[in-house]
């Protein structure tokens, strides 16, 4: 029987302001990635986000990025490999002392935004990323897209790597993500990111944003929590999978 | 034989900013308050300072602060409990994995700047820390002045509460702080400080701003680290510990 | 017959993060107080917000607050008049360039949040603001509470004082606003909110939250733009001062 | 009878951290480049730097860089052209209105630390700052690298380019700025780099980092004042430039 991990980021609201609806979120997926702080996640959000995600027994990764408010992590900085290595331990803690007051603990690492994307390529912030990680905790799995210098610097540093795709973005012939920038970069179709996701998890394959066909083997999909219909996609993904028994369950 | 803890404010660099010579108050000190980012420190300084303290079995404590860059920390902030709390928990982690990283941990916590001022009074900021340290770990011991609320709180709620005096700050009669905007709050001559230690580690008393004498038990005294002249004024107090046979050493 | 303007602050939004519907609320008011990057709005809102005014003949005052995005400048900070005066000098000129590159400029300045309510009384802060904006410009008028140390102080030093009321806010029997901590403090009923409006604009007059009925003189209305129904609401109070023949327009 | 500017960067402290002797500088050069807060320079310290400059006749211009305290403004940051350009004006705005309440005014715009360096190249970037100057004011001159996309962009626009030579920096033999992080890109000895100046101002030339010499061609010349012996190396760039009878005053 198949078996798959749903994760979204969450934690990103920043005091006053108020980004996406993590308890409803909370409700469909089985991993969350909580920010910490740097692009996104004041400690109060972050701490409710963690004692949510705990009382519904859903797994805390720390959702790492670039310290950059104003630009919410999505803009490329760049960054020495000594200070993106601190900033990552930094922030790991930061959400591990909130996750354990809660009841829980950090048990996976995911960078965000456009640390994420720089990894797939950029060996010295990917190896920065791994080192910080294997400093904290070699046994904490690490996400991101598979085939990225990020896995292979992960899986070379002997940490477990957990490949991951995108429940609502578009992939270029390589399997790289189209950036947001660009035209149907992101997905906003209830039904077809829930047909795109059993295809996924069923035969590993999607079709690219040029039509062609492309394998993507995950072990856990990404449904964005901070779309305008995000509940309604998480929803609409869960319940094609639940009544095809396909089981949504933690990565190990 | 008497003995007597000596601490000090480091890590409060930031980026470009250089602040105090850690490296040489780590060889005079024997336990090192560490910021943890919000009052001062990014994460490269922190770790840079726990590795340091780490070589030379320094203990390290959490600074923790007012999320107050542009303030040093060192403005009041009428922050609810909530928010602090969830901040301070945010800040010990943070330092705790850079610690931990660095082959050491977070041993006790010490507040900063207007925090600590401020919860010598303010209950409700004063139960505030405390729940944040009882979050993170019961066992952490506390900072502060004697006869603090803070104080009070920590020991209501279980926690170890440490004693400190100041070995370059003018006290009240009453046995406060006299505020750094006040003329002749900060003392600066290493002779006459370090005088007033052994009279603190000896007898338990100073002269307070008005000429009195008034009580201050103390088990650790602080040395600040940012004053023109700290690392001077730091050597004097520790030669006239080690003349008078005083042994200096961590708190327990 | 009667003239009233009504003032809304906009430009709250900050980088991924929006606050408001700003281009809804700009077709209803006549004065937008525009926040200035300290408590939100990243320079690329606060262009928008500044253009979106522009075209719609909205006049542009400049919502200085504290340095607190965490905390949306909710929160008091014990600043120091320098160190106060200095950042609402920077705070207008900033939103003053992004004002005349959409082709209008600050005409005005209104404190937001824990700053606008600590200098009702506190003295000192009042004429650090007061030195501000005198600095920048002595012909700018200043909003602020009828009686509060804010306004006296900014007659005394030659300003144009411009006296306000709360649409949507509880008032104390001595004409201060209830803190938004405490119940009923925040109006949301909109029929209920213009009818208080009204009555403020044609008697000078309002009920206070123990039911007795007291004077709020007021030039300027604000309708907040950051409550969940604060478009409707400010429709309802535009419709009814319009059945009611008053005159809605910038106060001069 | 040769004519030369000396600018430097200054207002580069922030809160307690201080950088450079900013009194100092101020007697040694002609044109002050002024942080305007984004890399540098909290409110208080700009204020104060822009008395400094105006009481010593020297002429603020508003050093605007990446938004980016940590970094000092030396990390790339790949951000987007409304974003740049909304920062610019909000920079050179807020340091206009410091400046004009200290009896001056901004009157160029210098471009700092990455921003300066990727903006020789990318074109964007590039665009941005010369679009954002244009919103503020067509009549500001910007400074930049000889042959770089920034000056060719602002001379395109319709803005006066002035072409920039550094003083204690090396050169590439295609006449870039060396790295900061590569060996040998800060230069230190005060006398080669007065004679290094000397031949930028009566030559035009400069020896590059292999040895070569090549064409600089300069209307002002940098000396930092954050290096330590900043305050040295201006004096003996002043000197020699006195004692050759060559007139130090700003560009025009």
């Amino acid at each position: 029987m198949a078996v798959i991990d749903l994760n979204s980021d969450l934690g990103e609201s920043f005091g006053a302001w108020t980004l996406g609806d993590d308890a409803a979120m909370l409700d469909l997926v089985t991993s969350a990635n909580v920010a910490c702080g740097f692009h996104a996640g004041d400690p109060t959000t972050l701490f409710r986000t963690c004692r949510d995600a705990t009382e519904r027994r859903v797994r805390i990764g720390a959702q790492v990025g670039y310290r950059d408010l104003a630009g919410f992590g999505r803009r490329f900085i760049d960054i020495s490999s000594a200070d993106l290595a601190a900033d990552v331990i930094y922030q790991i803690g930061a959400l591990d002392a909130l996750a354990r007051a809660a009841g829980s603990a950090v048990t996976y690492v995911k960078p965000h935004g456009a640390l994420y994307n720089a990894i797939v390529h950029h060996r010295d912030q990917a190896r920065a990323v791994v080192d910080a990680v294997r400093a904290v905790n070699p046994s904490l799995p690490v996400l991101g897209l598979p085939g990225s210098a990020f896995l292979e610097e992960a899986e070379a540093a002997g940490l477990r790597a957990v490949r991951e795709a995108f429940a609502d973005r578009a992939y270029t012939p390589e399997g790289r993500l189209v950036p947001r920038t660009e035209p149907g970069a992101v997905l906003h179709e209830p039904d077809a990111v829930a047909q795109r996701v059993l295809e996924l998890v069923t035969k590993g394959t999607t079709q690219a944003i040029d039509g062609s066909r492309i394998e993507v083997p995950a072990e856990t999909i990404c449904v964005h929590g901070d779309t305008p219909a995000a509940v309604e996609m998480a929803a609409a993904i869960r319940k094609l999978l639940d009544d095809k028994k396909i089981q949504v369950k933690p990565f190990v």
